[in-house]
């Protein structure tokens, strides 16, 4: 039993954002209606973006209408990610019209699912003589894996059985076909894996767990079972090269538990380790654990912005070499930050410790919610750290970066994916486990657990991160109930430390109350536990959130002189809107004073921050672009500089953005 | 009648190791003769590039063996750079068996050509009904102007009649089939304009003169013509979509005249600018002349790498935006380079300015040579100012950057064109114009020059780029003549300023003297004028040549915090060979003492620097990407530093180069 409600000043409206624009914008969207212009990424290639088409395909599959499928290999997929926000949000707030829309479209998905479970629109209508006969490509399992999370959602909340029982013969379609003397390979793009967990949780049956390691461990010795596909594929129609590499971009070059540095496809990856966490933690399968963390230790050292965006480079969507971590062409997928948070989730589940919290927080507050505009209607896919549209317009390696959130995405996964994680957000406040619930976000709700056989109920109120105040009440829901054994961990946010890393020291950051008295307790991993028994007294953490100017590691080339600035978790970012143009001539001093304050504008109501800066000068003289450096010939002038969070960026029309800013 | 002679301490190895080395393995590539591994570059896309086959496709078409073309649309180009750095080659050096192969050669053209005139085997054995059809992608007059310029180069040398009768019978066909009221088009790659330049020099023929006017004049209307062309086309063989754009990659969206910002591919701009400001030169042309000035500008104060590279984006080998200049990324291309000396002499002629010396001169020992390794067998077509062999491999947007010089390219453009630039380097030391000869740069050399109706002899010794000391005599070669009219200008080196920019308060930075008495005459535009008579007194400008930091415009936002380290006008770099890996992580500090010293090592007898720097430490503990500027948590150690000059890079095997470093 686990209900968690939430009331935040911060994410509330993002969540009320989803339920009344973006659940019935992306439903018009997915009925083809009109007003709704596709922008064609440049990742398109000539693929189909003109509209979505996915419910027709569905239709069509369902013999309801006649037509061709039209649209992605992975159409299918929206759908269902639409399916599983609408559950969620039909969860905080039901809607009978909603929930019949929802029925619907299962009763419609049901029947475009053929006799023996197959279910994939695009393979049915356009070949179906290649089911399982290009796994490399045709994102069969992966439709599947987003068809078990939606159902199980739906499920949960609505208590629709069909949906369940649609999965359920899908997922057995897939056992009876995949396997050690069946069909030895897997799916080019991991996603069946953590659709066949939640399907395990939901259905208790272990063969479905069994499933989705047996995907895992194909895994490393897939690629020759690809190229053989491909070779005897009489189609080619969906032909991208993607299973005749090495395996590197989709982690099949070698098992799953040996890898040790995140290559290729971003979503990929952190999709493939969401779900080696999510087995680990059902399981306590150490090989499994062990790579995941190897693998964190590298995103999160090595290869993720300080936006928590990942993925360097366009070319595949992928990560590239440690510490390469460019500003002005990086990809930075919102889905890849979407599955950052999945991931973390799970490395909590599997290990108690602040650092995955911290890295989910990030992601929250920046490189995910930086994907939708303010009024939940536009969207990006790429989130970059830096955008002059001058140089994009002048150089088609940056055109996949775009300086406006456009309407919809030709590859449209990105803004479902949002939804979906924004409607669960409820799911990623706390951790249960091992008699102990962990505080991991500070996010104004109330929740209901059961721990060491006790109902319990947590309520926190704040105003995080506008402030560094968090109320927190634990008690027993039956009076009576004995609440001894239960442990409360708090966590230390890693941004009170200077490094990131809680220590004893980070004791002098914060103070911890309970009932008015001080708790000393040393954190562990970044959390410091109180122990039951709990009587709903008052639990207060108080720190002070400043701004921040942050720098990289010397290893990280790209950010070397500059610094990012911060307010919490919350990354800001330079505006042209705010500054003029040129953002690459402004800097700061590492001392800078900095202000902040709520303003009223054009944004809604965020938080600013503001100091003093320096533009430098462009040669206002005959002198070259190159001068000694003794010469001090560029000049500079004080100026006023103004910060917004990086979230909010790109809603005031098209301009120069930077994270990073120089140091003086 | 100009002659001159090199005898350079810098200089005459290059142009040895072109004559011994370069022209012989260039004439086995061009026979393709064994032994020769042939580097496929990325911009190939699956064009050819397993062999030249450039000498058989003009025996195909001359009818001497049966076959099929091979090769680029513009292979034929390859044989005619050859022959025209044979032709300065044998200039310098007489060879009577390279005369003879090279007489064959043209034999061998001339029978290749058609009986109108007409000559370019890719159209002629592939597609004869596309002469003049495709002209915005067909190279056809390119290769024409390489040719006049072959031609030009080699009857001025040897005499030989028949390959200016070639030339000019091409060009009569040229000059028959363009212009209003016949093909009213042009090539989509400049070069023909400065092609028949040279023969109007050459012949006297104005129509040569005119018709090359006319290519460019018709440039900012040709676009329609383009598509038009391409619409037609029955083959659509090698329609790469250049002909179908807005015309900026071609230099084809507005007049030539008109052009404000350099844009598009970069060895086009640069050749169409070469052929302008010759024109300019020639004709007095004030139109032609300010465009080619903004261009410069726009190039040399917005657009261009300290090394002298040009082109920022390897996607069109292109220019991009003003300020846009990426230090992993970029294209630099050697032609670009050796176009921009190209450019920068006809700059001279119009206008007597030593910022065009200047650039010139920074090309030359820079961005140009670069291109050649020191065994003068291995080229680069890129030129890149930072180079990590770990970054390239796992990032497919760099693989055009080649960590290591392969031992011939794909698209060979490159070496031959920087053969026929070392073997005439003699004609890039002097201008002389109006009663003036101008010492544009610092070699040492004799040569004989007819100024004011007298003959004079002007030499120099000196031993620059390695010190700062040029001794020039000047003198009638008759005895008895008048030299009073003849003035001698001096360039003063810009990096004597520390802006670039030479004014009267250089004069601290030189001494020169003449006869022993020193001359305080302020320099005008760069240049110290001396008047005659000149009686073969000793003149000597002698200035201290520094290691320096240079730094870059703050509108550069690639390199603040950073700065490169030149010499005079050598660039330096820092190489994994002497510094060890992770150079990123490597620093110096702004009053940084250097000491430079002549080194006998792996690299030849090179002059290298060193000095105290920093390298900053790796998070040698669990802490994240990004910490607190406050924290100083990330710890650096000194290091001695070691660097070379840039053109000597990359000939110790596979590592890491860094122009710029980083600022402490």
């Amino acid at each position: 039993m686990e209900k968690v409600r939430i009331k935040d000043g911060f994410w509330s409206k993002y969540r009320e954002l989803v339920r009344s624009e973006m659940i019935p914008y992306q439903w018009n969207v997915l009925n083809d209606r009109a007003g709704i212009t596709i922008e064609k990424e440049r990742t398109d290639g000539g693929s189909p973006s003109e509209k979505s088409h996915a419910i027709e395909n569905l239709k069509i599959a369902a013999g309801r209408t006649k037509g061709e499928h039209y649209g992605w290999i992975f159409q299918d997929s929206d759908v269902y990610k639409w399916l599983e926000a609408v559950a969620y949000s039909l969860q905080e707030h039901p809607d009978p019209e909603l929930q019949r829309i929802a029925d619907e479209t299962v009763d419609l998905i049901a029947e475009a699912q053929e006799e023996d479970g197959y279910l994939h629109t695009y393979i049915q209508l356009r070949c179906p003589d290649l089911k399982f006969k290009r796994l490399g490509e045709a994102h069969e399992l992966y439709c599947a894996g987003h068809f078990f999370e939606a159902a199980t959602a739906y499920h949960a909340v609505t208590g629709n059985e069909k949906v369940l029982d649609v999965a359920k013969k899908w997922a057995d379609c897939l056992d009876r076909s995949f396997g050690p003397g069946r069909i030895e390979g897997t799916d080019g793009h991991e996603e069946v894996e953590i659709g066949l967990m939640k399907l395990y949780r939901s259905t208790g049956e272990k063969r479905y767990l069994d499933l989705a390691r047996y995907f895992m461990d194909v895994r490393g010795s897939v690629m020759p079972f690809f190229k053989k596909q491909l070779e005897e594929d009489p189609h080619r129609e969906f032909a991208w090269g993607i299973g005749n590499g090495d395996g590197r971009y989709l982690q099949a070059d070698v098992a799953v538990t040996a890898q040790t540095v995140a290559r290729g496809h971003a979503v990929r990856q952190v999709y493939l380790t969401t779900a080696m966490a999510d087995l680990a933690a059902e399981t306590g399968d150490q090989d499994y654990f062990e790579a995941c963390r190897r693998l964190w230790e590298d995103v999160t050292k090595r290869q993720m912005y300080i936006t928590g965006g990942i993925g360097s480079t366009a070319n595949g969507e992928a990560f590239t070499s440690d510490y390469d971590l460019p500003l002005g062409t990086m990809y930075c997928e919102t889905c890849a930050s979407v599955g950052m948070v999945f991931w973390a989730k799970q490395m909590l589940r599997c290990e108690s410790r602040s650092e995955y919290a911290d890295v989910m927080e990030r992601e929250l507050y920046n490189g995910t919610i930086s994907g939708m505009a303010l009024d939940g209607k536009h969207f990006f896919y790429v989130n970059p750290l830096s955008v002059d549209p001058k140089k994009i317009k002048n150089d088609p390696l940056k055109t996949h970066v775009k300086p406006v959130r456009p309407s919809w995405l030709g590859c449209a996964c990105c803004p479902p994916n949002l939804a979906r994680m924004l409607t669960s957000l409820d799911q990623y406040i706390y951790t249960v486990k091992d008699g102990t619930i962990l505080v991991d976000l500070f996010i104004g709700s109330e929740g209901e657990f059961k721990v060491s056989g006790s109902r319990i109920r947590i309520a926190q109120e704040t105003d995080y991160p506008q402030a560094g105040l968090i109320r927190i009440r634990v008690e027993a829901l039956e009076p009576e109930a004995e609440t001894g054994d239960v442990r409360l961990g708090i966590r230390i946010p890693g941004f009170l430390s200077d490094d990131g890393v809680v220590t004893p020291d980070t004791k002098k950051a914060y103070t911890l109350t309970r009932g008015g008295t001080l708790v000393d307790t040393d954190p562990v991993n970044g959390y410091v536990y109180l122990q039951g028994p709990f009587r709903g007294e008052e639990i207060e953490l108080s720190f002070e959130i400043r701004p921040e100017l942050y720098v990289a590691d010397p290893f990280a080339e790209s950010m070397r002189g500059k610094a990012a600035l911060m307010r919490g978790p919350v990354v800001y970012c330079l505006e042209e809107a705010d500054n003029g143009k040129h953002l690459e001539a402004l800097s700061v001093s590492g001392d800078t004073v900095f202000s902040y304050e709520n303003e009223q504008g054009a944004l809604g109501n965020i938080g600013v921050i503001t100091a003093k800066g320096f533009r430098g000068r462009q040669q206002d003289d005959n002198g070259g672009l190159y001068r000694k450096i003794r010469s001090r010939s560029y000049k500079k002038e004080e100026v006023n500089l103004k910060w917004i969070p990086y979230y909010a960026w790109a809603n005031r029309g098209e301009g120069e953005m930077t994270v990073f800013t120089n140091l003086e």
